[in-house]
């Protein structure tokens, strides 16, 4: 277990989004002082439905991170900060790398640099993402396979984690990076596929509209339910042995798109899904298969997915049949 | 010999520069239809004077590269894109993140637009740093050396390398990209260390004045002329074989600072050197000896560093000796 967090003050950046939010309600439960901190940037995760319910428990503020200065009294006083703004669309960062740069370098760097120059003691947990490492060359994808990004996306979240890495380095900020693989669950981005193609297949499962999957579906992909990742958050932030290093996240039961797309249909109860052929903007910059080995951090952290995959699309499956409304009308 | 260039259209992205106008006096001599251009940003190596002779021969635009479309008309018809844009001072990468981030990262992606969508078929050729390695694990460091830099320069520099990979891959735009290590020679940049610590070592012994010499001066590096420079990025250019690859500048003769200092000063015929302690902003991203294995250059290409070490500092002592006012004196 991660530990208290009771009076611990905590400052989530992109607090408003899918993981932030679902990382500032376990926070809330643990007594922790949450502040969020999401420039509520179109097409991006963030949504205030994603705190209905712990509105009043929280302090809002809907700063542009990339202004470093408007950061200052943000991460002054705070234990811990969470790093998990950026923009996550792959093929939104080939149509307009410039804001993909702004989201996943320049803001990081303002966050670094104020910290460093405010609260160099706080402790960071930076959230990159698989896409860093391309095409794998081997599977399982352990944190010693080479860097070899295949969109402006993978990039600029590689420049990201080196950012961390050098302020630690050189101003002692201290900080650990994971590697997030697919995420998914309640408060999940589900308009589109921007977040991951899972959430635009949830929003069509529930919708009764059918499934596009692209290729012959046998691309392999690892999952994390959310509550574990946040588990995995609070792990980061409160090991002495994270400090400095970078995890992979992943599961032990990785799974064809295709057999994804019917184990979510069967949890639904009904609907239909289809293999088309790649769209050529997707197939350009597609990875194959990928899954992680996530050895380092069960090792070091004792951190392990808990929740089993059919139980985390129904829970999924069972707040967007409820809740779906706020996800697919929000920013219309 | 890197081929013939007549008539061949060739832009250069910072093209007023140390390399750059190297580069373009090459190609004038070689038949070349030049167009160089460059920010004058304020503190890099653009200098009008660096085209001294040949300013008639060649076409000079001053827009700022970091907007997409003010490049279109520039990289129109094009053969050849040399790019030679970037900030150089790992310093000032740490003063001023921002700045090095909008020169590295984003000046590299609106170039790439560019290309992309008006003459995808340019072939381009990118000069990259050995600062992408950090700290060196192993000496001499190949290319297969693990990239880990030590400061915002490194990190950015290492995205403007992957941004021409990804661009490569996804839209046919052909790339080369060259690992340089310390380059030196006349129109160098010698109004302080922004450039090289060489460039300031050369105005001082020029101006009479004390060279500093960081730590114990045991650290060794390897140093190319400029000419030499220019060689490898035209060979970079026509090579059929180049393409898609990344290669390691160097030289066969590395050698240690304070020797350095001491031929510095034995060729120019006076002068004195001391050893000062590591200032504390210096120390924090120092990467201690490098030297680079170039074989795979050598090999590939053909290419190896011609002008020795002593001949070279000779040249550059003797350029400044005359010049030396039009460099220190500039943007004073």
């Amino acid at each position: 277990m991660s530990g208290s967090f009771r009076d611990r003050r905590v400052v989530i950046i992109g607090g408003l989004g899918f993981i932030g939010s679902n990382l500032a309600r376990r926070l809330v439960e643990r007594g922790a002082e949450v502040l969020l901190v999401d420039t509520l940037a179109p097409d991006q995760g963030g949504n205030l439905f994603n705190i209905d319910g712990i509105e009043n428990k929280v302090r809002v503020s809907t700063v542009d991170v990339r202004d470093e200065q408007l950061l200052y009294d943000l991460v002054q006083g705070r234990d811990y900060l969470f790093n998990l703004v950026g923009q996550t669309s792959h093929l939104d960062s080939m149509r307009d790398p410039y804001t993909d740069l702004e989201m996943n370098c320049r803001a990081q760097l303002s966050i670094l640099e104020a910290c460093r120059k405010r609260n160099p003691d706080i402790k960071v947990v930076f959230a990159s993402t698989r896409q860093v490492y391309g095409c794998p060359e081997y599977l399982p994808v352990d944190e010693r396979h080479p860097l070899h990004p295949v969109d402006v996306n993978g990039v600029n979240k590689m420049a990201g984690e080196w950012y961390h890495l050098v302020y630690r380095r050189v101003y002692g900020v201290r900080s650990c990076v994971l590697r997030l693989t697919n995420t998914y669950g309640p408060r999940m981005r589900v308009k589109d596929a921007r977040q991951t193609f899972l959430g635009l297949w949830i929003r069509r499962v529930v919708e009764g509209k059918a499934i596009d999957v692209f290729g012959d579906g046998r691309q392999m992909r690892d999952l994390n339910y959310v509550e574990d990742v946040v588990e995995a958050l609070l792990l980061a932030a409160t090991s002495d042995e994270a400090r400095r290093q970078i995890f992979n996240l992943g599961a032990d039961d990785p799974i064809s798109l295709r057999d994804l797309a019917a184990l979510l249909i069967e949890t639904h109860g009904s609907g239909e899904h289809r293999l088309v052929p790649f769209p050529a903007e997707h197939k350009a910059i597609d990875i194959g298969s990928y899954y992680a080995d996530y050895r380092r951090i069960r090792t070091t952290l004792g951190w392990a997915p808990k929740i089993p995959l059919r139980q985390g699309l129904a829970e999924a499956l069972d707040y967007y049949r409820t809740h779906g409304q706020r996800y697919w009308e929000e920013e219309a």
